[in-house]
């Protein structure tokens, strides 16, 4: 067997085998096959596509390629969310907090933000002394201790797609269902959950601009955690505007508390809610999703789920004291945005909003760049909120002096009208 | 405009433009994009095929990134003739003696033999001093003086063609119809040449497998001469059986001055005839092909072609005396292959006989190999000649002990049947 074998096979459409996805995967991690000829298989592949079994076995072969977490030794059903990225997502934040204090085990690796989406990762270094890169025996204790843990991905888990991933995004072979699938499913196998719960965003903030792609990346998905024996569920939800009322690291992390506090912003806390009861049922901590919104409903109203916010940011060297006063986030310069008009307000396209962050400051543009933790952007208005002329209805935040032309910029997310649009966050449910 | 673009209009299957070709044909040949965005280009190229217009482009854009030879100061049309390549193809090294010695002006550059096929280099090279390499001034100069010159293809010559082969030769991205045609005019182009005959062939020895593909390659190619305003006719011809009765060096040398001697293999010479008559046409030294096959009978029985043979010999410094001396050709070793029933003979594989050929040392297995001159094969039956058993109806030669396995071998292309059977050699004429 040769690679150009397999890059014939694949040009003539003919299914590859599991020994051929070994072979190349292996010894293209190893550097043994170079760049070149897997570029002109990867275009292949996204031209003639695969087969819902060739995307099993590359999403088996890459995640074989790195080190696998076993969590066998911790007692129930370890449960992961992961979303495919977005403007404001702090999902994760509030969701695992309340699932771990219901008792499900929140085992999470997360991954930092490029270009106009955040990253988990990014958020919680936010907080002074917080640490995301722990051992697999630390990983263990602290879900053994306190049902959560949530940290950043190592070097050594699933190096094929690492290399691939980078090699697609130079070669304009990104775009693929089976190579999108198999890239995210072989990073969540990896890290040894039994039940995945996939938040598939779609519109402007989205890597899915649609609807309809973003279903399709959902079943790909679906369908390979079946194959592999592993309960996959997907959400496909709204990306058109941010989730919550802030996009940026510090203030993402004090939103989240107050999500957890009960004074969550209403379409963010509907995600919350949606998810959260998933998980629980997949969990197999309650039955139906009735059963699961009373013990979110209390494990908000009792504090359960704040505390288990701030059991986790201490557990992992968070200094909890300092982010719960009230000069912690504390952005040098801001700018007032103000409605132009009276009527009801709509944000349209998030990308433009999250763009604008990266630019404040919130986010890198490439993978070395610094992030500021004070920049980022208050929705002090979100969409179907009633905005009087001259109600503020932004601010944007930095420890830099701000652009003003980024205050026009934010105009292109932003419209004012006379109705009200019904814009559902959750599109589908799929399993 | 980023070699990114170019990939992502070329997957969704949008025209290339002229800038975006120069674009990717420039920056590969001086290094500037790498091996891997290349080789993904060229793959959505296979898959997704290109347009006239963008082959055109593509042909010219290479054909400018090297030296382009300018023949404009030699009077009269200058010919050429470009073959894809056989077994036991001399056709340039006949023809062209005979269409100069008739008045067109034959300016040819050749290749090398790669695997089963042969090269008129080498076979010009087997001859002691013959010298291939020539500068456009001494090329000129021999084109004045006796209207041919058959030399080498120079590493200034296209360039991009070169680097951008070898890419598609490792990435399973060579068989497209637009690269072939465009990598094939680029070369004929840069030369220089007003009219170019093209012997497109097919079947077991050749590039294209079978007629249909020859044929679309031939329509490319043709098209491609159009839209750059140059005469552009081709042949297609079979290549089941390998040309004539001898395959390798020294000893197609020989053929090739019998058959200018008017002692040719007669399917052979029907080939030489057709091919020099189109070519008399395209440099308008005849009307038709009736007036041209006259005048090629009188080259060969006037010996005026055989003597143009000679003086291109002399001109490129090889010593014409000794090659018509009997021990000239004088091989160690020989293998006699013997019918083993009575019957019509019938050479079915061309290729099972290029790769033996290869093996007694008349080619190359890898551009680095040493060819050994006196190595190759004889055919002292070609196809529908009657055999009794036991008659001799090839023979082995090499400098070095001939492996018996390969007297097995060469039974893979022969037949002989009870049946004469109609096997001609030129398929269609197209322009």
């Amino acid at each position: 067997m040769t690679i150009l074998d397999i890059i014939e096979n694949k040009k003539n459409r003919k299914e590859l085998s599991q020994e051929e996805i070994n072979f190349f995967v292996q010894n293209y991690t190893s550097g043994i096959i170079p760049d070149y000829q897997i570029s002109s298989l990867l275009m292949a592949i996204v031209l003639n596509g695969m087969t819902l079994k060739e995307a099993t076995f590359l999403t088996q072969s890459m995640m074989h390629t790195g080190k696998i977490i076993d969590l066998s030794e911790i007692k129930g059903i370890k449960v992961d969310k992961h979303s495919t990225g977005g403007v404001g997502d702090k999902v994760s934040l509030v969701l695992g907090p309340i699932v771990a204090s219901i008792g499900a085990v929140f085992a999470k690796m997360s991954g930092r933000g490029l270009g106009h989406t955040g990253g988990t990762i990014d958020k919680l270094e936010s907080i002074p002394g917080f640490g995301c890169y722990v051992n697999e025996m630390q990983f263990k204790k602290l879900l053994k201790k306190s049902n959560i843990a949530i940290i950043g991905q190592t070097d050594d888990l699933v190096p094929a797609d690492k290399k691939l991933y980078a090699l697609r995004d130079v070669t304009g072979t990104v775009n693929s269902m089976p190579l999108i699938a198999s890239s995210i499913m072989s990073k969540k196998l990896a890290t040894g959950s039994d039940a995945i719960l996939l938040d598939v965003k779609c519109g402007s903030g989205a890597f899915m601009k649609n609807e309809k792609d973003a279903t399709e990346l959902a079943k790909w998905m679906i369908s390979i955690g079946k194959k592999l024996k592993k309960d996959v569920r997907a959400e496909i939800t709204n990306m058109d505007q941010p989730l919550g009322r802030m996009i940026g690291n510090k203030n993402e992390i004090l939103e989240a508390m107050e999500s957890l506090k009960g004074n969550g912003e209403p379409r963010f806390m509907e995600l919350i809610y949606s998810s959260s009861s998933e998980i629980l049922m997949q969990a197999k901590i309650v039955k139906n999703k009735k059963e699961a919104i009373k013990l979110i409903d209390d494990a908000i109203k009792s504090q359960k789920a704040y505390k288990k916010f701030i059991e986790m940011i201490n557990n992992q060297g968070g200094d909890s004291k300092i982010i719960c006063q009230p000069q912690w986030w504390n952005p040098k310069y801001k700018l007032i945005i103000k409605a132009n008009k009276e009527g009801y307000l709509r944000l349209t396209n998030s990308v433009v909003l999250g763009t604008v962050a990266m630019k404040l400051g919130a986010g890198r543009q490439t993978k070395e760049d610094i992030i500021d933790n004070e920049a980022g952007i208050e929705l002090v208005k979100v969409s179907n909120e009633y905005v009087k002329k001259n109600d503020p209805i932004m601010i944007l935040y930095s420890s830099k002096e701000i652009d003003l032309s980024l205050s026009k910029e934010v105009w292109k997310s932003i419209e004012i009208s006379k109705n009200l649009k019904n814009d559902p966050i959750i599109l589908n449910n799929l399993k």
